[in-house]
């Protein structure tokens, strides 16, 4: 199958910060066909995000605390195929560089063996306190925009 | 905003099935955001899928009954303007008609008043209990496709 | 089976109020046991809580638009019979008289054939915004229950 | 606070069993009070209790392909201090010897400190696959039983 891109890179643009994480499959997430509910895949996609976001300081309470939301706007899975009851796996998350005010996330969800079960992406606005769109960084997070395009991070 | 079509209609489609739920923003669905977390909508248009596939006798039992399993191969959800606790709102399925042995989904999520909060599509495959997948219709659903084509559903 | 009382009545209390709620039950809901997830009732219950509190004046909004939180401070849930895919059902809250700050409330969930499915209860403790727990009801509760002695609700 | 005890070890029972699990407060699991939700613990409580009797061969599976399930009868919580959102935390079960057909767990919630969260317990009841209640421990439970008398697990 051939490999699923969601998001271009342009010439220049640094390579995407990635970060992983690792989960078991629970009892309550199968459902009545016996695998995981496809529906649990947003939850895993956030569990990385957050990693990533927060090990970076560029988390959901960090854009808060400079007085900024950053709303899931979009939000697509690929099912390639199920895990299974008590499956070990990692959920790979990696944020594209962009020019524009936006986070923009791909994941991939591997199972220890290296195969994939699905893939999928993100797409985050940011947005002030009094929810307008913004169309340019905030300033704090153009500054590590900065660091990330000279390789400082 | 222009509205977001996931499915192309060819010349002669007969017109998508549609089927609408129901609900209400519960208080544990409510993000720290203090709005519906994202992760939920795939629950919302599970609801409306299984109402619109039960009643027309082709919901995932139906299949399961012949033989056949139906998993979600590809889920998209665009999030247009987030639900608020308490908000009452309706979740709009429409099952397009397609050639493949495929089940297309779109959803649409509106409050009381008519203004669309969400929209997104799933893709279901048809595979058999040896995980094989159709490449032509079961029976069975050929059998309701016929009927949807000529309008006697 | 003997009915299962979690809240004794004093003598002169006024009756408790009621609310129930409908639901239907779930795909994503189902265990691979084939029934009802067990972990799902403390939401059943809050639908019920939250109609009848919402529905007198004293939900959670209310209580935190005056400075409190009601936070849940025990759970018991008592499984009689599961609950399937599709089934229709209904759960009925009961909020219980007392002279205590705080909030005792009993569910039960039942079939359309009114066969009882699971029991329980929730205590919430009244709390003001810097967590200090209260020992008398805030006045705006108090002016509540006095309407639900004297049968002016 | 006087620390909750859910069973009572009869003279010459074995100790209970222990398992710990570890986890991080996820984003999705806050409420609109800005604290776990409470509703969640059940997910801990079996997380915990799925890797003791995973560990120990006696979980949901083991009992299955002996032609047996398991259901909960009867849960409950007591929530003593809300977790916050990214801190983290351990989940300890601890299975109880009884005579009876029957599991007894208990959860301990607590945080890195060694500060008790929450404190709870589960009841499960052993079935056969026509839904008959078993008075006496299978064979192979029994087994299992035995050896935890003698100190041979």
């Amino acid at each position: 199958m051939k490999r699923i891109e969601y998001f271009t890179r342009q010439e220049g643009d640094p390579a995407p910060l990635e970060k992983s994480v690792r989960r078991v499959v629970r009892f309550n997430e199968i459902d009545p066909m016996n695998i995981m509910w496809h529906g649990h895949y947003a939850s895993f996609f956030e569990d990385a995000r957050v990693a990533l976001g927060d090990g970076y300081g560029i988390g959901y309470q960090d854009f808060y605390r400079q007085g900024y939301i950053i709303p899931v706007r979009r939000m697509q899975v690929d099912y390639l195929s199920p895990l299974q009851y008590g499956q070990e796996y990692e959920i790979k998350a990696r944020l594209f560089y962009t020019e524009a005010a936006r986070l923009d996330y791909d994941f991939t969800v591997l199972d220890l063996q290296g195969r994939t079960h699905a893939r999928g992406c993100t797409v985050q606005l940011i947005l002030d306190k009094k929810q307008n769109l913004l169309l340019a960084k905030p300033a704090f997070f153009e500054d590590f925009c900065q660091k990330w395009r000279l390789g400082q991070l």
